[in-house]
Formats: C-alpha cells, sequence, structure tokens
C-alpha cells in the first residue's frame, strides 16, 4: 500500500527549512523563500545529472543503436524543458528585494556566492574543463568532503567525450571513392567558383571593377579552410579554439548536410539538442549573475574593479560545445550538397522503404 | 560559519528519493521526473502557504495601516508568480509519455491521485467551502493523522474571511450626507437615462422604433439592482451565487471607483492581485487535470461516464473569489463616477500633497 | 538588395494601430496594449494555420515517406510552442485592469467578444465540428465576406481527417496467422487472470474474500472491450464518445504498444503532439475565457445565469482529439506487450541494422 | 459600429509576408516563422516605446504627484512582463535549425544582422549613450530616412534623464539639523566600529591576531566612500564608472533605506522596475546573441577572432542604469538605519494616518 506522503517522503523533504534569521531571533520574511529557490534548484539538478548520465551511458558504446539515439534525444529534450524552467525560476527569487535581502544576509556569511556541489558536479559531467573555469575559487570553497565527491562523481565520461567518440565512430562518410569532406569541399568550391563568374559578368556588363567583390568570395572560401585543412584545423586544436576531434567535426557536418535522410533526422535534432543545452546552461550562469549583482549591487571599488563584470566573463566564456555551434559556418545551401552514393543513402533508409 | 550544503539540509532533501520500481526490480527511468515533480511542488505550496498566512496575518486585524497593504501586496504577487511557475511545471512532467508512466504506474497503487495535504491546506486557507467541493473522495482519501492536520492547520482565519473584514471595515464610504453607492447609483440611473435620450433622439430622427434599443438599456440597467438592492442582494446570497457581505463587495466598487487617489491604489492591486491568484489556482488544476486525463486516458466506460468531464466540473466550479471578480460588472467609466466630498477626497491624499 | 524593413513591410503592420479612444477625443491609454495584443495574437495565428496546413498536406497522400513524418512532428512541435507562447501572452493584457478597460470599452461597441475569422478557420483546420460548438453565435457574428472567406478556407482535408487516414492506412497490424488487436486481446486477458490468480491464492492464504477485488479485476477488463468490442466501438460512435475509425484506434494503440521499434518512435511522437496540441488549444480558450471573466465580469443576472459557466462549458467540451487521449486506457505494461513475429519487427528497422 | 476584423486593420497586418525564398522561386517553408517572428518583435517595440514615452512624460516634471508614481509603476512593470514575454519568445525562432535557415538565408542579403529602427530608438529613450555602443556600425547600416527618424525620435528626454531629475528633485532629505546621508554615514561608521569591537573581544579571548579581520572591516568601509565621498564620486563620474548625480544617486539611497514608508513604497519599486527593465533588455540582447550564433555560427577564421565573443560584449557592457543596480552595495539592515527627524517621518504618510 504506497501512500503519497511517504511515497515522496515528505516529512524529510518538508521539514528542512530553518531559517537563520529566525535562529538568531530577528526572523526576516524573505529567508523562506531563499531556502525553497535554492532546495528546489538542488532538487531539479539531481534530475538534470540522472538524465544527464543516462543520456553518457547511451552514447558511450562501441555501438549506439538507432532506437537509442531517438531515446536519447527525449531525455536531452525533457534536459532542456528543465533547464529553461531553472532559469525562469530566478523570476520568483526576484521577488524579493536587495533590501529585503539584507535583513538577513549577514545571517549566511560566508556562504556568500553558490556553493553547489551537484552544479559543479553537472558542469564537469557536461564536459567543462577545470582550467577553463574562470571561478576555480568556486571549487576550492567546497569542503574537502564534497571536494572529494566532486571527484569520485565526475571521474568517468563526460558527454562531451560520449559525443565525440558517437560522433567519430560515424559510419556511411565514405564508400568506393567517395570521401564525404572531399566531395563537399569540392562542391563547396564550385559555388564559390560560380559566385565568382557571376561577379565578374555583372562587372563587365556594368563596367565596374569586381577585386573588391572578388576578395570577398575568397576569404569566404579560405574561411572553409578551418575545416577541410587538416594542418589548419591542428592549429586551432592547439591554440584551444577547437576541441572536438577532426573526425567528430565532420561528421557532425555529415548529418547536419543529410540531416533529411530517415537515419539521420534523430542524430541532427540530438546535435541541436546539446547546442541548445549548452545554450540553457550558460542561461542559467546568466540569470544567476544578473541576480547576484542586482542582490548584492556590483560595488565598484577605488581600484575600479568590478564584481560584476569579472561573473560575466565566466558566464560568456564557459561554453562547451563551442564546435557544435560553430558548424553553422560550414553549411550551405541543399542545392549545393553533393548527392550521397546509392549504397550509402540505401542504409539510411528503413527496411520497408528501401529500393535495390 | 554556515555552510551552503548544511544550511540547505541537502543531505535530507537530496535522499528523498527512492522509486518504487527500483525496489521492484523493473527500474523505470521516468519515475525519478515523477518523483522529484512532486516533491518540488510540495516545497513550493509551503513557500505558497507561508506567504498566505502572513498576508491573513496582515489583513485581519481591526486596523490595517497603509504601508501593510503594500506589503501584502509584494506578498500576493510573489504568490502568483509562484502559482505561475508551478502551472508552467507541468510542461516537465507531460516530458513523460503515457507510456513511460505505464511502466511504473502499477507500482504506485493505490496511491492515485493526487494526496497532497498541502493542496487541500492551501485550498482551506484561500477560503474554499468544502461543501462546494466536488471530490470530496479527495479529502477522505488521506490518513488520519493527516485529516487531522488539515482540520487543525485551517481552523483559522481563511484569506477569503479576512479580506471580507478588512473591506467591510473600509471608511471613506460616508460623510454628511454623502453616500458612496447612492450617490454612485444616481450617477448610473443618469448614465442610463442619457442613453435613452440618444436612442429616442436619434429613432425620432431615422423614423424607426426605439423599443428593443430601450428595452436593452432597461435590462441593462436592472443588472446593476443585484448590488444596489439589498433584498436582491440578500436574495442571491441565500442561492449561494454571493458570498461576500453586500458592504465588502460595496467597499470593494468603491475602491475601483476611486482607484487613482493614492490611498486606494495599493488596495485596488490587492483586489486584483487576488483575482489574479483565484485564476491562478484554477489554472493550475486546470493543468493537473489536462496531465491527469493524458496520463490515464478518460476512459469511456459503457456506462459512458467520463472521469475527465468530472474533473473538469471540479476545475469550473471551485472558485473562491467569484464576488470580486464579478464586480466588473458594475464599473463605469471615469466620467460618470461621482465626485467625492472635499473631505473625503483630502483623506485619501499624503500628508505632503494634502491641501486645505 | 534587401533591407530589413521593406522586407518586413513594417510601413504597413506598424501603421495599422488607431485607437478609437483617440478618434472619440477621450485617449485611453490602455487602447493600445489592447490593439497590439490581438494584432499579434492574429499573426501567430497565420503561422499556425501555414504549419497546420502544411502538416496536413503532409499526412494526407496515399503513402507518407518516414522522413515526412519525422519533418510533420518538428512543425507539430513548433506550433505547440507557439501555441504555449499564445496562452502566455494574456498575461501581458491582464496588465490592464478592469478598469482600465472600463475607460475604452464603450467605443468597441458591438465588437464585443471574439470575432476573429483566423481562430474559427483554425478550429476547423483542425477538425472540430460545427454541432459542437457551443456558442454558434461567433460565426453568426461575422460578416458575411468572412463567413464565406471561413467556409472557403475550410472546405479542405481537416487533420483530424489527415490522422485519421495515415493511422488506417498502417502498414504491419498484420502478418500471417498474427493480427495485433486479438494478440494484444490475448495478453490483456492473460494479465487479468494472472492477477485474478494472485487475488485468490491471497484470499485463500488470508482466509478473506475475494470477490469484491475478482469484480474489480472483471469491470477493468470489461473496460477494455470499448476498443477490442466492435459492436461496443460502433455503439460508441453513434453515441458520439468515439469519431475516429476503430481502424485508425487500433494502429494509435499499435504504435504506442511498440513505440520503442525505430520506425514507430516518430509516429508516437506525432501522436503525442497531436494529444498537446488539443490541450493547448483547450488552454488558448480557457486563458480567454478567464481574461474576458475578469474583463467584464459575470454578471450574475436576477435569472441567475452565468456567461462565464456557459463560456467555460466550451472550453470544456470543444477536444478535438479525445480518441488519442483515451488510448492511455488501454495501454498496458512493456512486458505484457505480446512479441511481434519476425518479418514485422524487421521491416520497423533501418536498414543498416536489420538482419536476417 | 465597430467590426473587429477592421479595428484591427486586418487586411494591411496579415498581408504584409511576402517570403523572398518565394519570389525566388524556391519556397522555404521556414521563412514564414521568420517573417512572423520578426513583425511580432516590432509590435511589441512599439507598445514598449508607448509606455516608456509615457513614463518619461509622468517623470519629467518639476513636481511629480504621488498618484503618478504609481501610474508609472504599473507601466514599467507593464513593459517589463513585455520584455520576459519577447525574450522568451526567441524560443519560437529556435524552432528554426542552422540547416533549415541555410535554405533561405542567402535571399536575405545583406540584410543580415539586426536593422531595427524601433529597437535603436528604445536603446537611446531608455538613455543608451551612443558612444557606449560596441557596435556602432548597426546604426550605419541604417538607411537615410532612418537615420533622421531615429534622431528625430530621440531628440528629447530620456527615461535616464527624467528618473534622475525625479531623485535629484527628491525632498524629505533635510530637515532642522538633519542631513540624510551624513547622518546614514555615521550609522555605518557607527555599524563597523561595532564589529571591530567584536572582532577585537573575540581574538583577545581566543589569543589570536585580529589584524586580518580587522583590515578587511576597514576596507568593506572604504568601499562606502565611493558615495560618501563627493571627490571619489566625482572621479568615478569622469571614469566613466558613474553617470547619474551624485544628488539623486543619494535619493535612491534614501528611498532604499526607508522603503517602508507609506510615500516610499511605490518609489522603492519604481527603482527596482527600473533594474528590473535593465536586466531584461540586456537579456533580449542576450538571447538575440545566443540565437544568431546558433544560426550563422560562431566562425573562427585565421585571425581566431570571433563575432560571437565581440558581440557577447556588447551585450555585458550595455547597461544603462548601473548606477542604480550597484546601489545594493550600499544598503545596510534596518536595524542600523538612522531614524527620521518626526517631521519628515509625517510627510511620508497618508492624511488619515498621520499624527501630530
Amino acid at each position: 500500500m504506497i501512500y503519497y506522503s511517504d511515497y515522496l517522503e515528505l516529512d524529510k523533504v518538508l521539514s528542512a527549512q530553518h531559517p537563520e534569521s529566525d535562529k538568531a531571533g530577528q526572523p526576516a520574511h524573505d529567508e523562506m523563500l531563499f531556502i525553497i529557490t535554492h532546495q528546489t534548484f538542488e532538487l531539479w539538478f539531481k534530475q538534470v545529472l540522472f538524465e544527464m548520465r543516462s543520456v553518457i551511458a547511451l552514447f558511450h558504446r562501441d555501438y549506439v543503436p538507432e532506437a537509442d539515439v531517438f531515446l536519447a534525444l527525449s531525455r536531452l529534450r525533457r534536459t532542456n524543458r528543465i533547464m529553461e524552467h531553472l532559469a525562469e525560476q530566478f523570476t520568483l527569487i526576484e521577488t524579493m528585494t536587495p533590501g529585503d535581502f539584507m535583513e538577513f544576509r549577514a545571517f549566511l556569511n560566508p556562504a556568500s556566492g553558490f556553493q553547489s556541489v551537484q552544479w559543479r558536479v553537472l558542469e564537469r559531467t557536461l564536459g567543462l574543463r577545470e582550467e577553463r573555469r574562470v571561478l576555480r575559487a568556486y571549487t576550492d570553497a567546497l569542503a574537502e568532503q564534497h571536494r572529494a565527491e566532486l571527484d569520485a562523481a565526475t571521474a568517468g565520461t563526460t558527454l562531451f567525450d560520449a559525443i565525440e567518440r558517437w560522433l567519430g565512430a560515424m559510419p556511411f562518410m565514405e564508400s568506393g571513392d567517395f570521401t564525404f569532406w572531399q566531395a563537399y569541399r569540392s562542391a563547396v568550391a564550385a559555388m564559390f567558383e560560380h559566385d565568382r563568374d557571376e561577379v565578374r559578368t555583372l562587372a563587365a556588363a556594368e563596367g565596374h571593377d569586381p577585386s573588391e567583390a572578388l576578395a570577398q568570395i575568397d576569404a569566404n572560401e579560405a574561411g572553409f579552410d578551418a575545416i577541410f585543412s587538416e594542418p589548419q584545423y591542428t592549429d586551432l586544436q592547439s591554440r584551444g579554439l577547437r576541441r572536438m576531434s577532426r573526425n567528430a567535426s565532420l561528421a557532425a557536418l555529415f548529418i547536419s548536410a543529410y540531416r533529411h535522410e530517415p537515419l539521420l533526422q534523430a542524430p541532427y535534432q540530438v546535435l541541436d539538442a546539446i547546442i541548445e543545452l549548452d545554450r540553457l546552461v550558460s542561461l542559467w550562469r546568466y540569470r544567476h549573475t544578473m541576480m547576484v549583482s542586482r542582490m548584492i549591487g556590483m560595488r565598484v571599488g577605488t581600484g575600479g574593479s568590478s564584481g560584476h563584470d569579472y561573473l560575466m566573463q565566466t558566464t560568456v566564456r564557459q561554453r562547451i560545445f563551442d564546435d557544435l555551434t560553430s558548424l553553422s559556418s560550414f553549411l550551405v545551401p541543399s542545392a549545393v550538397v553533393p548527392a550521397l552514393p546509392a549504397d550509402i543513402a540505401r542504409r539510411l533508409q528503413f527496411v520497408n522503404e528501401a529500393r535495390g
């Protein structure tokens, strides 16, 4: 016999709110809101971690069955809606004014800032590299036990690793004398050549100098070398501007180019959901930073430094999946995309639809 | 030394998730979402109850200082944003499909339905009368201990009672030979008389029969008797169509009519926030009903009855503050509203602005 | 050379706001909000209709390629997010109080209510049957030209029709001596028989009377006849409690039961997206009804009738895809679902994964 | 006789969607979404501008009646909810994938980026100084006619100017030998002195060195000089770290310190609403930047520069009301705030409550 209240362990959950201002004999009404907001954040972080670990497990295998790509997609989308909801949740804590916060802020000292172990675990689980983190101080502020928990919880595969592995193992990119990236490169070159012809024809007809327009086309084409040229890619990696392996990046480009093939539809949505997740993690940080700056001000000290700017830098720089977001730069209209060899095209269909 | 994790009692909060499907050895991934969704609902219900009790305490006094009206308004508005957030939270549980739910639904038996004690406490605290509740069965399904808790928690003043008392004690409605509702009634009568003149003049000029238009005006005017005529008001009360005292209703109309006077601005926003709260409680029920019907279907039995329709009836009928919402029917344009006597007008100002 | 402002035809869009209160020489500040809210509603309705027509075209064919099911799914999901956004948009118009509305309400006479042609077109395009509509008066209030437009715009296939056709043509449901619904019925019967055995064993061991529990199981099993028994299904159809053909309903049940097979994943999400769309159309109406009742009150006339209750009935009854929502009643845990014959199972895979 | 469709000028609004991809004979389904999203943005920008101009008019007077402060507050809050809704609206355009965008992106050339005149007008109307804008290129890309419109539309008073003027004219800050900021400074000094005593007592009892803790207190106290010391304030202004006059800043601090006095409640909410507006304008830019970077990628050229980082810098730096947000740094608990002289306290009450 399951009973709602027992099932949800409400005796524990609902007895865990003890405002410090009450203990100090100076009850501040708004401290309850502060506590409940953070507790619900933590509960949802637990859910997000639960989903992320299942997604990593689904992708981190030698072979990922197609059914599981779709399953992982559902869980990524759920995670995204949770993250949206959590970003929105700052609206609730913002019904507390800085003046109201001041009434109990001193009682929380020195728990200033945000010492959530789960959030740190989440960042690392997604694949944030510690060295990129501007505010190492956050981790340093954790209790030893929690730092150990953090390390233990994040010793395994990250979402970044799992996705890179899955992409890197993508078949379908070669067949006979077809190699996807070379065919794509040729098509892109032909597109730009066509653009140059048009510019020259127009310039001749109208009698003006085409050199500026041609230079622009050259620059655009050169931009594609960032992914086509292996040395350039390696160089970008060494400078920290690329992180994912070139193979994995090319597989992501392949998926984007042929996203309407039945077997690539879910993978394309997966890439898009991961880009969205990266954005929503950033959005959560952004909202958090804005909330903090409103609550405690952006004290402009004699040195002129600003905590707000510092925090905001963190928000801006800590993207994990830039490699995927930046792929849009290498897309071309579907009319330009080279046709797939018949055998590859066939293997991207369902049995009941495939011909030949 | 306060430490984030201790302060939030995360050891309790984050160790309270034990899926039944795990215990049964048939882990269903989505049960975690089910648990966390309900736990966060309960945490926010605690917050909403906390705010509501403070609002009741602010209003349930012989005299409510103006500063406290504004304070209560802030808390009502906070509550409304929380309720909006909670209605939106159904979007998260709806990322679970009925098929996914089926994988662990049987393990929850017979905790079907929604046995939240806090929600029942909240309904009663706002002022929902048990006799109006269609689904008494919900309360009957509670454990004896919880039924006792429910009764104890709701033995005091309800928000409805507190607001009715506050409105009923509104001064400013009489002064010398000015009585607000009689002056308002005369103004309304003059407005309709003016409308009749226009209809008659137009009919004479165009040579058509004014009787239909005049009958419509008569009907509109008669509608105002629902609040102006004491016997009619009493009759509506006896039939359950009015609940609030006539005095309180007239005070609410007074506030609405003179809402731009400095002292009435916050009270008008309070009335509006309560109407919104009523709507948001209804919205929460509506979203809940829709979620349930999607999850367990709307089984159309051989008898043709439908659980969905039944639940939806509940949603529709359980409004608490109809008396306030329906006041809009008695508003008139500000040009029609009678001027206030000078002494009343003066008492509605701030000291630094008042003249005379 | 495309220029932002020309491309968006902003000269037309931004010059279409002319408050009636301005024309009357009694400018009411909030009328602008009223106009812009309704204009943005209408723009988004245009978008929703555009998406719906494309979804209908994708499904209303003799054969729907699998790639197009996924494409339709993307557009249904977009539509749902738009509808969510529009329901939320009522929050903006609700920043106007009933008192503010009263300042210009009279100038809009008799454009009371909601005479949106596009909304009517949308309802019909989704498949709402006019005879079910409680408020035919809405349609009657349209100008003749708009009634003609409404009829012309909705002469074609509805979303309901297209989905019913697509489901009705579902292959895979029979093979050799396997017939899905009969195999499913047998599995359900075995499940209930197993439940009965457990009840009897427990009753014997504990020495109590099993008849009540057995009667409950019988009732549950009988509920399944609503879909298994053809005469019963036909009877429900004749009483208006079922609308979709039994074949289409069984196909939807098939998709739900085998939703993890690669080829059925997108179709299952399509069914779920349509249930959500139905819910969101209902939510929009619900929010609209609540907004109207706040703005113009719920005048309780001498007859005691209430416009609010009347409108709310409409909201409750006007679901279009009840047939799909109610399917949850017929789901069983995946362990109970009968195995598919090998040849069907194979045809639900991708070429690159299929064996045999 | 007003008719819905005529009133809303739907013939204009709904006939203003002409996708370029259609004109080019290569219809791209998602261009309609692109157009409608931008048109609804523009309609809401018109509404926001309408509200902002009315708020500026209310504040930009020699004397602002208290009733109008509340009225302005309502309009600021409405604006904030609209801005929230608009930030959320990016979710809709984000249902379009970068691949879908690529299908019509070329047809929009060179209308890349965001050439909204109204957004520029809005930025300037709020008080953004052109010299602070990182991307002057946006303005340069406007047609001459629109640049002229922009200049004409923003020749008047900005929200920043109006608020600064209103704050600067705040009475109540001096009376007899009471000067608010000096009394506040003394109270702050006493608070820090009390802190030092505690540190010294504790250090003596526990036998450790108090110098580090005392140095921290000194630093905290020194931080307050940024507002108390006129030379320091002037220095911060000259370095662009303060913009608002010191008088206006002190008035804002006064309002915050005595926010529970009846007459200061609405002004405090006004300051808070403006801080929120600033945040929401920033949030809109943030969401816009994220959307652009997803759609067109963050091309990492050979130079290693990134358009995304550049845009994000803009988002970070373009706050308008930093002066108000940073005031939180100077708040102290209400127990520390000095009592007001009786005559000032009295003038902050309503007539019906004031004594003496």
